[in-house]
């Protein structure tokens, strides 16, 4: 009856939306979202700080309309930060504040692509941009990747076959492999695109949660172009629902960014993005941050340990440095989404990895979350999932 | 250099955010945003508010990824507000949680238009409705208005020539023109749009900013085959910042919206829409709505009291029972657009009222917001604009 968009009468709930829904569920062992762990959560230190914010700060600042870029007090924040993740003179016109990185994926999609332009990810990425891309009736294709990042014959070949508008790229801890781009391959990946005017956007949501090893520079640190937009959120970081991220880029494609959000939604509360400053005014972020990445790393642990001890040999799951995530490979005959209902039934949840899939290939992957579990709850959940993975392959055998 | 897309590509700084900024410094008399008066807006309130949100709520609640819909319990009090606004039967799948109203017309332009398809709006209409709906590469074709509303004769003709997918409307204190639809032209307004299956978009930020006269029936009451969508904002009520808004419509209709939610930005905050629901439930809604009433009708009197008495004759003007604004017609002579420069070399600011026409008329209008400028300013600012367009006149008849 309802005569919708083409972008959207064929889309019912997203997977992610379901997984949200999935993970509410308090009986269920969720490995499903990307959540980070609630016990984290800094509701008490929130509560001091939106209390003094409110308390200390004028209405026309805190609770009256305000410019879409952002409250400059939070955008000078941000330069700062930004300086401290090694991007060098970062002014106010690089930086948008977001209602969560997703936003900015949303924006920078509103601002570069017109149907049927050409949008490249990684094969697998992260299944809500491919999501954001369909909302823009974009031609989403994947380039293959390997331990060192994106495979730069691949890109190469489909920078040229499709000159595209944009790539998208998480390649600190990707989601959903829980991967990291060397150093070299940044490096490359931005003078490649750069050969031919393809802009690329660094998502960059789980950076500052590395347990193991050394960082590696942003791909943005290698831009000099500006044909980079960095963008990172403090969902992770601080809490989800604070809603608050920030984009970094020229201030040419700033601009854009900024036009389309002051058409989509104005701007931010000013509350969530000053609960943010004033969160790295009072030496908050990363104190709290290294709290809880010794948390996060112990659930790794647990789950890579539970992992080791109960799944057959046959099957593959990677041994991330940091993120949220770890990621499973299944021997080809197993079906990770037919297996899904199974695995609920016994009250664990996992995301099918075929999801993550612009092509909608890797049938037999599927995306663990560590961070939101107790280490008790993993090894019931590892156990359970194991015991299915088992049985399949016994059966195959057989 | 970059390849942005068509929608944004010659889209420069909207009227809106240049507006915001302009509104910003302090030595301007501001007449143009369409900002409550920033001494109504509650920081101890909010203060009291959220301090007991962070401290008595858990943080899956407060600071955890939630559900796209929105926060259970605001959506519960937004159920009960919409039978308190005269909307009987909605239930928690008719609505939906946004970050501002304006992101509630994004969404429907998401959920309902494709390049090239045609909207009806009111001439003249909301200026950031016509940005909305150019991102979108919509068709935006504006229907004819008396004192009673949208023509009807007008309209008829207009839904039978292009068939709209859309057709938006303020129906209640009108943006910008402060006019409110008998409730019979609203009545009449549904059944012409259902005889041709166009959606309605009912906007409805000031409707409860009433200062004389009687309320007169939602537009979305006299919906019977879910054809209208009925948007309200806490922002002028409230506090903009907060950017909470609740659209309310048919289940098929909202379940798109959520999709196009999930995909922009996820959700809102739980602060601000937890801030919201508490605050209706200490019932602060009501009882601060009539004392900032109070303070925008004398607002508005002195306003109108002030072109009575400095304003030529020859110039026309509404006198609204409610909302943020007056509209104000010029001798055709005069152009508005060419004379605010003039306007803010002498430090007051309004809005040209050809920025609210589709099709770019309306040059010799203008828009006044009465609400966020204090008497004194008022009488100030009225007198200087009052003298420049008299000044034009003289000199027009010399």
């Amino acid at each position: 009856m309802y005569k919708f968009s083409d972008r959207i009468k064929n889309m019912d709930g997203t997977a992610t939306r379901e997984i949200l829904k999935l993970t509410s569920k308090p009986d269920i062992i969720s490995f499903a979202g990307g959540m980070p762990g609630t016990c984290c959560l800094p509701n008490d230190i929130i509560r001091e700080i939106a209390s003094d914010i409110l308390g200390n700060k004028s209405a026309v600042t805190t609770l009256q309309y305000g410019q879409s870029e952002g409250v400059k007090e939070f955008l000078e924040t941000m330069r700062g930060y930004m300086g401290e993740l090694g991007l060098k003179g970062v002014e106010l016109n690089n930086l948008q504040a977001l209602s969560g990185g997703q936003q900015g994926l949303d924006l920078m999609c509103k601002a570069f692509i017109n149907k049927g332009d050409t949008i490249l990810v990684e094969n697998p990425t992260y299944l809500a941009f491919l999501q954001i891309a369909n909302t823009y009736e974009a031609n989403v294709v994947g380039v293959d990747a390997d331990d060192n990042g994106l495979i730069l014959s691949d890109l190469e070949q489909k920078l040229n076959k499709y000159k595209p508008k944009l790539l998208y790229t998480v390649p600190t801890f990707s989601n959903p492999t829980g991967k990291t781009y060397t150093a070299e391959n940044r490096k490359a990946i931005v003078e490649l695109c750069d050969s031919v005017g393809t802009v690329i956007i660094e998502d960059d949501p789980y950076g500052r949660l590395r347990y193991d090893g050394k960082d590696v520079p942003l791909l943005k640190s290698f831009d000099k172009t500006g044909s980079v937009v960095y963008i990172t959120s403090f969902s992770k970081t601080i809490a989800p629902s604070l809603r608050v991220a920030v984009a970094c880029g020229a201030p040419e494609v700033i601009r854009k960014v900024t036009i389309g959000k002051q058409n989509t939604d104005v701007h931010n509360p000013a509350l969530t993005q000053l609960i943010v400053s004033e969160y790295f005014a009072r030496g908050y972020y990363y104190k709290k941050l290294e709290e809880n990445k010794a948390i996060f790393k112990e659930r790794k642990d647990a789950m890579l340990f539970a992992l080791d001890k109960y799944m057959s040999k046959e099957v593959v799951y990677t041994r991330p440095n940091g993120g949220l995530f770890i990621w499973m490979t299944l021997p080809e005959y197993i079906d990770a989404k037919a297996m899904l209902p199974e695995a609920i039934e016994k009250k664990v949840a996992y995301i099918q990895g075929c999801e993550f899939y612009a092509d909608g290939s890797g049938k037999n992957t599927m995306r663990l979350n560590f961070s939101n579990s107790d280490t008790d709850r993993i090894d019931t959940g590892i156990k359970i999932i194991s015991e299915l993975v088992n049985k399949k392959i016994k059966e195959h055998k057989a």
